[in-house]
């Protein structure tokens, strides 16, 4: 098929609202509360704050607001910061089977919205296309370009920001097509930074490049008809497999914002399973850390090669120690950026749970799966056994859940009050009359106000 | 190697001015009057309005000259549109063997200049060293990774950018390779946009993210290590081979801008030979066009492959006619930017030369070698052999021919006196006190001045 981009263009252009089913558009909202509030909690982080510094001096008018913080930024260099803000604690949703979806399209869209008014309705439509775009580019190269070592949010991402503002300001089919062309000859990120701060750029930067591909696509700036399926295109160049049928099958029949996943924890999706059965013993039977003589965790071969960390000593390796997290899990009830401190991790209640860990892999298990078996003081043992961690497809978080994240993210960021206003914000975003008011509910008050 | 990455960080931020040999340096001067001249020359062309267009309302404070305009722009976006207006003519320079060298860097060294006030002795070490950087690391991957379908120019131009303003900054190793790796992950460029003005993106976005790539280095915005060398790093997902020998070997000991081209005529090497020969005929014998009963040019087999096109219409289609470059020489005795607009492919002197070409090819030639018979209406047979095209390693343009090229370019842009001043300051770099003061003479007067 030599006219892949074209029919995606096509599809992007004419997609109606009323086309959208309300699941998806249900999907959306979760996906914006979701986001929302990685972005707040992110603000806070030295990477936001050395990446402010580096682009101070070539700031240009404040039109949009960096989430969770006072500065406000040209809307570029917004997108870019809350691109980088909502992906760095790796706490963002996640397609079923590629991409971080909403890192890059949102900040392009929320920078855009305080930019130039828009409704709800109009983010929301747009978003969902973003996501469609760069879902449907990335799995038609998936997985043979993230084997390459590709960081395909980054890769994939900058198509979704285009395409959501190519829509929002309209493009014609023509101009469709050269801001996904001008796209695609930004796309770009390699695995190999991940562990630094330059991780995050990668959404950062697809956010704002897809947002002036589509500003430059409107000035009539021309790109390749062919830039995702050329000889010499983003599918060719940058995988050893390209599946066009991937980008165009059943256009429009299904969505893939409603594969969407959410993380309730803030930390690797293999340890998860882990996390939630030991909350579940914990809550069933009202445990306390003393009362446990032993913890047998039975894990996914997976999921013990990526964490098997029995003595972290700073908060970044607590995030890769499954014996941390387990532990962590049993002494606090829940897993936020607060476990991942290094003082959680060297706190002497957590260290004396962890000391009686131990852990075994079961081929069988999946790496969502897990079994956690306790050995009381008491002589009881009890077990869980989770089949589909909390946020995956097959149980996913439910709008109460994504509540409870969303108010750990950001209450310390905004307080609890304004916090819950811009919860209420997110969760209305389809009937706003103008979707900057939740880019402006956002913002952190100036100290010096 | 595990340590290239450092290794040319090391390399770069110990380098001292006197290290450079007083021909590498001359060779510098020579690259910023001919990339002064071609940024001048395509300055007026739609892609920059386009482009200035789409920027336009995200502006930052006025920093920086378009060279051969009157806007001034934050430094970082007048790395940006430079880049982009070096290049779009297809006449900047070209390494011998790969990469367009000083598209990428100038335009960040130029802005940079203009916003932090450095000498031009300055600007000329950390020039020759951004190109040091982007030739090797292009050359580690070369020719692999340019078959694959990537455009060296934006994909290694990003890392001259990043070398060349963080010697500026005065960044410290560590901050070196951390450039160097935010670098890394933003390479980007594909061959399928050619023939769009996404092209002239790739060397544009190269010297504004190289400059950014420096400017958070230097705030501690960290990456990886091992960006170029690493398994999941640029030389092992771009290319399907990585050579780091070619990065470290012999640093310091010979300097890769000795091997800078630079292009005497605005269309593909492959007719610059045939282009020499009928000016060197033209000129020999004072021909005039009336004189010519038939010309027959002896080509390349690779410069009758691109350039086979006995009846162009347009401009554009009249840089891939080896028939109407050789009427065009015999009629005018240049090749400029002139003789590929719409007119001139349609000129009736032209057409009239035109129409009595025959080419064959000679598989002995190489696509820089080229013969040409002249039969005239008095019987005589004249003939002219080039060995080697002018602008070649074996034969290149000297000073006085790129002063023309300059006028050529500059004249009609800012006037002949103030492109007289331009090009002197060009050749003085070396000695200015304020490298800006080049830039500052680039500038078109505004309009309503």
């Amino acid at each position: 098929m030599n006219n892949v981009t074209a029919v995606l263009a096509r599809f992007l252009v004419d997609s109606r609202l009323e086309d959208i089913p309300a699941g998806v558009r249900h999907e959306a909202a979760r996906a914006i509360v979701n986001w929302s509030g990685c972005a707040v909690g992110g603000a806070g982080h030295e990477t936001i704050t050395r990446a402010l510094a580096a682009i101070a001096p070539f700031q240009g008018p404040p039109q949009a607001t960096v989430f969770g913080r006072s500065e406000r930024l040209d809307a570029p260099h917004a997108a870019l910061l809350n691109g980088m803000s909502s992906h760095l604690l790796d706490f963002d949703d996640t397609h079923a089977r590629a991409v971080h979806p909403s890192a890059p399209v949102l900040p392009a869209l929320f920078a855009f919205a305080e930019w130039h008014r828009i409704s709800g309705a109009e983010l929301l439509h747009a978003f969902v296309l973003g996501v469609e775009a760069e879902c449907r580019i990335g799995l038609s190269v998936f997985p043979e370009h993230h084997d390459l070592g590709w960081h395909i949010t980054g890769t994939a991402g900058v198509f979704g920001a285009a395409a959501a503002i190519g829509k929002l300001l309209g493009l014609s089919a023509q101009q469709m097509t050269w801001a996904l062309g001008i796209a695609a000859t930004q796309a770009a990120g390699l695995q190999e930074v991940f562990g630094s701060m330059s991780k995050s750029l990668h959404p950062g930067r697809a956010a704002q490049n897809g947002f002036m591909a589509a500003m430059l696509a409107r000035q009539g700036f021309t790109s390749s008809e062919q830039a995702i399926e050329g000889k010499r295109g983003f599918g060719r160049v940058l995988s050893t497999r390209f599946d066009a049928n991937t980008i165009t099958a059943e256009l429009g029949q299904h969505y893939e914002l409603s594969q969407n996943m959410y993380k309730p924890y803030a930390c690797g999706l293999v340890v998860h399973a882990v996390i939630d059965a030991c909350i579940a013993l914990r809550e069933q039977h009202a445990l306390r850390p003393e009362q446990i003589e032993h913890i047998k965790l039975i894990v996914s071969p997976r999921t013990l090669q990526m964490t098997n960390h029995p003595t972290p000593s700073t908060g970044l390796e607590g995030k890769f120690s499954v014996f941390h997290v387990a532990a962590a899990a049993i002494v606090f009830g829940t897993i936020g950026e607060t476990q991942f401190s290094d003082d959680c991790v060297l706190d002497a209640r957590v260290l004396a749970v962890r000391q009686r860990i131990t852990v075994t892999v079961d081929e069988a298990l999946s790496r969502t799966q897990a079994t956690v078996r306790l050995h009381l003081t008491d002589g009881r043992a009890i077990e869980h056994r989770v089949e589909h961690a909390l946020g995956t497809i097959g149980r996913p978080m439910s709008d109460r859940d994504l509540d409870t994240k969303f108010h750990g993210l950001t209450d310390e960021v905004l307080g609890a009050g304004p916090s819950g206003e811009l919860l209420d914000l997110c969760w209305s975003v389809a009937t706003l009359a103008d979707a900057g008011s939740i880019a402006r509910a956002a913002a952190r008050p100036s100290p010096s106000a």
